[in-house]
């Protein structure tokens, strides 16, 4: 098997692995079935993750088929999560290789399902969507409507909980932690939840409800419930949340500053 | 295999699920299996379930045993699942099918397992029913104590990390978001959890902890922590919950509008 | 297979476990495979877990074998299940036998699992830490870095949502809640998540942000979030946490009183 | 669950089994979930055989379905079951307990499954007896069509290897060693394979070939090659095979003096 | 997903596939996923046998992986697929459709399987060639050496039981019955095993030892053990086997007329 | 991992296992999890057979115990186990390295389980070696009862459709073919199968039958039927069998020329 030596990302996760199947002989097995046997960042992850999404319902080989035809169909989804995986490891201290969000985060495990679900859902494939959401809230906890868009760079941080609604829009650069909602409000259809700019950070268990503006640069404290629009390069924070303050650089989600909000 | 006519919930699934079947060959496998092999809801739903709840210490041959056993010792819980699905179809305006909830929503499927291992509890079979309690909490994210009492026509919407807890109950037409806890306070035995009336909305999210009342029609805001009575017909939010103000209408569960609670 | 005198929390379960037997048949070939068969507590929560934690990428064999190497190479993780057995009996009220936590309760298996890895850290085995770190949070929905400090005599109740960072440390007898964060504050290294003191009680889906102290004996009110050092013997609540009171006792964790904060 | 008092052979299993459970505690588990948890011989065999031919292409819930409508449908494979457990013990010198065909001897359970495949047939479901067919021949290296017609108190030992063609018949009381082939000749359709009357026995590795008969309390030698017919209690051996004596009993299915084919 | 609509043979079995699924709806998912969900011969059964050769040792995902890279490299292995499927609906009377063996023969699983392995120890793959042929050897009960070499529109009847060691040649258009023997002499390395013309008909249980040659049209019946050549167009029997008589038509394979050899 | 320099048998295995894992990138994952990650045969082995072994009647963990178990109370087993893998080594000319039998041939996977079973049986767990007994029958098409007695150096090539009566002694260095049956007469207790001499070589399908001596060095012709004693260092053949000559050596087991037996 050949690989791409332009793809600097997939090139640095397989160096990385290389090296871990010499230092610990039990994940051997696992490193080789899961990247070393692979010439793709694609084909590595649809093996990965028709692993995890597998079930009664619908074996491995049956999810990898979808897996392997969305990201043939749709090549911006090979980009985002490239952009995705270099964000976690730029933003998440406790995150030190490129390989490790691809093997171990579930958040990056859930955010690519996401991506594969949400371009079904512009297929018109509305029920294959549906089935793909299940899976990812039964299997990661984390609950993001196939119909939502979500922009390239998004680091989601321990991701039980999070929620994400159908009418939501989400940015480029955007962090998110555990426990976040992007929620609607009543029950009437149409476009009901927020719109999160670029580079926003939304801290631990903040509620966001409703279409509001979340503006570029942002911050969201943790624990807050947001009802209005939050001001570009504001931080807000409380129940409801208020204006607080200035985060301390132009894009919070970069910085992981949660502490700002209370400074 | 023969239908009853009689059963509307379950012909409108059936006919749902026939068209799919037709537009989605990636599912037929999962469809037919799930739903169109069956006659009943009940057999469907054991089916369904069994497979979810299956695990290397309980076969799926076993849990449907179990689930089989429950639906035809009592007609109530048939009678409770499909008044759900109604809620559901009714109350999340991003389902717009009957078997939306039946096949895809871990809300649902929490409940009805729940709604078995409660059965399982009033006949004394107390370990079964905390086993039954693990797996819903391993595979949803759902921790209900199988003693709890929980009425009808409930919707859990997203409902990873819902807390229902030993001496709760809740009435009919409640919806409780993601994230909601009805908790006790202190170690000792005796009633020491919520009691939740009908036609209540707890947004997401919110803590409701102790042996106090949420008055019929009662709203709590998201992210809301409550330590006391709320009257029926009121808004309560924030930490620690106060009263803000009217819900827009009986039975706030229905019209689902979480952002009231600011207004 | 002999059993030693001497474990009575062992002798206990076993003995519990060998009445459920008899009077729950449905359960009598979980609790013989997973108890009854073994003849020490140890080999029956390697058994237990290895069964749970098992994965395509990883089977119950493989797991199985890294659970004993570490059981075996550090006696403290024995001693610390043992207490935290009996912290879950003596807080939860709803839990009356030694066996419960041990079968069903999966705070104390996402415990026992992050004690494995917090192990495989230590030996300086950082992808197989990272590995079980993954299995623990799609599994039980808890995350906890495996570099993070936990003492003994620990209850995670409910446990849905819960997340513990790098540099955390929690001390002996805490009682952590669903969707309690012991996070950090921005992207740098070094030392950044809280230091949590023993008896500590912090209640459901509070966040404590940063590198500050919760004092002995403190307790931290439902949804709070915490982001300067709490004083021993204090309770804190709101957004942002305030002090509002004292603890009733010496260890609120022991008491578990949440209530109690808005007294 | 209770135990119809009745059904003898039922009964003896239970006890059987009951207590096996003391003396071996590594298959407590497996007994409890395959024979104690049940009511009735029928719902156990459905229990055990689900698990066995159970695939990633029918999944053990599908199964079970199967064989239960089969065992309810028709009453006579039932009756033929429980002569094949008594013909098992009274001829296999190795057989000491009822309990051990039931559980162990996959001979027995290839032709329960077989009895479920052949009404099938009868039905008129000829694609699902064919699926059963594969699955019994995967499983258990048995190969029989589900037209062919068999009775009941049979005897198929070992097993492996085993072939009976669409148009065999087989009547009451007859022994099968492994290997033995009732086989067709030409491809033409149409009556072309053996019938083989009652009593009769079949050494290990026999083939018999084409439309003829093998006469009542007949016996066929180990490693003959029969293809004319077999008179009424004689002894034929030999490639191809002659008349070499007659049997020491009416019926040497039941004596299954194998040696005797050279006396 | 289109077909392609010159490939009858798929065509074939895709529109009795279409009907099965009205008329026995519990094959119908099964149905769906092997046959109606793909678009060609080769995928459909990359996904069917994936299932079957898949272990704890191999994944499904890694075992289709196998075989859909053989299938891309060597277009001979479609064609000669395509030749035994339509080898075994013309000589198997019991067989009135195509997609009958692809669906429920495992004699034809096993042929193609070893066509796959054939192509890996041609590459020089020699450990994963053996791999290969112990999944086949303890799933189908054949035993085929990888090196061995096998022509096209081959019937392997009931298939258990039959071995081809690793020096064999088997011509085009043979018939192999159950419990078959090719097999060699000694322990030499070296040309050692039987080389079979074309148009052969073995029947069951025959061994034929040695590097000797069964010459074209010939056929050796059933139980027989053959140690030397056979002139084509004569029909051997016996142990050891004699010439009998001359085959009814060229090709006895084609008839599969077992009876002749006792003429 | 340390390895015992002083087991040449599982050092040149591992040698031979780390140059595959580089040659076979498919292979590395099975061939690390199987071989590199253990540090003795016995535990290699005991991990090998458990997953093969393991069915929905009990886990892998489950069985692997049982195996722990026996090879930790009987080195004999050990012994045994590496004289097998040398006498393949050494007699099956298609067999190269040490570690393809104990990776790939079931003929090896059945024996060492059989030894399992025995040593359970001599322990009087009757019912435990049963159950070994039917998964070796169903998972390799061999069938050995737990009482029989099997010497060291035993080669069982192909192995599909063995059969080993309860009473059959077979001494060392033995080889057996597929098919081979040594069976018993009638259908009373006690000493009723064959007693195989050392050094002996029986050939595919042959069926020896009841309490006769195969004599030391003796050799059994394929297909043939013996049903009195034979002489050591003869040769018989036929149906029914009759010495024909002598062997070409003192062992046939270790020649392996099948084909003398016509000479």
């Amino acid at each position: 098997m050949k690989t791409s030596n332009t793809d600097t990302v997939w090139q640095t996760i397989r160096e990385e692995t290389a090296r871990e199947v010499q230092s610990e002989p039990v994940l051997a097995s696992f490193l080789h079935a899961t990247i070393l046997n692979h010439d793709s960042l694609e084909t590595a992850l649809s093996f990965h993750l028709a692993h995890t999404l597998a079930s009664p319902a619908a074996s491995a080989l049956l999810v990898r088929e979808v897996l392997e035809e969305a990201f043939a169909a749709d090549p911006e989804i090979g980009c985002a999560m490239r952009a995705d995986i270099c964000a976690v490891y730029e933003r998440d201290s406790a995150c030190e290789q490129l390989s490790v969000p691809f093997l171990y985060f579930k958040g990056f495990h859930a955010l690519q399902s996401y991506r594969v679900a949400h371009w079904l859902w512009q297929q018109g494939r509305v029920s294959l969507a549906l089935f793909f959401q299940n899976r990812i809230s039964c299997e990661f906890g984390v609950d993001i409507h196939p119909a939502a868009k979500i922009g390239r760079g998004i680091l989601m941080d321990h991701a039980t909980g999070i929620v994400i609604g159908e009418t939501a829009v989400v940015g480029n650069n955007v962090s998110l932690m555990q426990s976040v909602t992007l929620g609607g409000t009543g029950k009437e259809h149409g476009d009901r939840h927020p719109k999160v700019g670029d580079g926003v950070l939304i801290s631990a268990g903040a509620k966001i409800l409703g279409n509001i503006h979340i503006g570029e640069g942002a911050q969201v404290g943790s624990g807050s419930v947001v009802l209005k629009d939050v001001p570009p390069h504001t931080i807000v924070a409380g129940v409801p949340a208020k204006v607080i303050g200035t985060p301390d650089c132009d894009a919070p989600a970069l910085s992981m500053n949660h502490g700002a909000c209370c400074g």
